[in-house]
């Protein structure tokens, strides 16, 4: 397989080229790093753009909705007309402020990801377990394990969409602030106030039984 | 003025309605709160989602972009065929881990805010420079006076565009797992893992004037 995927129209940036990457690991890693992604894609011929997991299986990004949301409900339409759903996803970490000594050169690092293309219904039973199950390990490494699967019942209610990674490209800006030269002797700071998600300890439930220990994935 | 924004159809969830709101407070503060949202609009039919930097300046919503880059470039000619821009802007803030029991009620707590609306290309100067300026003092309230303002030059590169705060909701999940009751006694662990976006100390230019301090406004 190819290190990188390959830039299209739609994946190469109007601006900042220099900042776009499309090699696999980079990418992948964007993605799996990233706990919630923001899928678009349209209705009634207008843009909706919806927060949601997501987890990265190989080459296909999954997602998942009730079966009466918005995004399963397009998609269905979608499929019972022969196609896919057109949709992009976006995944964006936010690493820092940059704070620079002019208001042009202001800007914020982060790590995009930008995947376009036809989402596709996933109806075939093991795919969509394995599908589940990512989405539960990307939250959690090792949770699908430790919790009561989906019946029959759940299951039904739960629709999972894919989108094969074929049209990717991430968008990185890091390091410090780019002044222009003649603003360097201004009298105002420059520089980066980092930013990073960060996880608090672990607050049991009320109704938990206290024998039941913090498993290890969570701790730390 | 109405201390809450009007549902419409289009800002009245399919799923989980009790966790909309639309209270004015609500919604500001998450937007205020947010560092980034995400802008989706139509190109050439298909949905396009793109992370950028907002402000909101009292019922307005104000996003930025270079005049040469996609969402400017598709406003600029829905103004010239004598239309806004359809947008669909969302904002989300992550606040924890929902683990519950089942895996069907693994959840994220968050709150999140849809603007839909038409936005508009602002080509009045004064509008214009308060929005840059706002912009500015959302990542950092108080520095849009502690840097050089844009020249002509730098104006010119820049577009802005203003989006109504009118249909808007809010969504928010907080709080513990909902485990379904037969669920409560099985052995895995259940509860929350809070995050939150967290700043470091901020990290002054390698070419920053030692004799500059750092502002009071990113202090603590």
């Amino acid at each position: 397989m190819d290190t990188a995927y390959q830039p299209t129209a739609r994946t190469t940036p109007t601006r900042y080229r220099e900042r776009a990457h499309y090699d696999r690991r980079t990418i992948h890693d964007i993605l799996d790093e990233a706990l919630i992604c923001h899928l678009g894609y349209s209705s009634a011929g207008r843009p909706v753009v919806l927060p949601t997991t997501h987890a990265r299986l190989d080459e296909a990004l999954y997602l998942h909705g009730s079966t009466g949301g918005g995004p399963l409900l397009a998609a269905k339409a979608a499929q019972a007309s022969g196609s896919g759903l057109p949709v992009c996803v976006t995944i964006t970490l936010v690493d820092g402020l940059v704070l620079a000594r002019s208001a042009m050169h202001h800007s914020v690092n982060f790590r995009s990801v930008v995947v376009v293309g036809d989402a596709r219904v996933v109806d075939d039973p093991a795919e969509k377990s394995r599908a589940l199950s990512c989405l539960l390990d990307h939250i959690a490494p090792g949770r699908a394990a430790d919790c009561r699967a989906p019946d029959a019942r759940e299951l039904a209610a739960t629709g999972v969409l894919a989108l094969d990674l074929v049209e990717v490209s991430a968008k990185v800006r890091s390091g410090p602030p780019a002044d222009d030269p003649q603003d360097l002797p201004l009298p105002h700071w420059a520089g980066v106030v980092p930013l990073s998600l960060t996880a608090g300890p672990p607050v049991p439930a009320d109704d938990l039984d206290p024998g039941v220990a913090l498993p290890r994935y969570l701790a730390g």
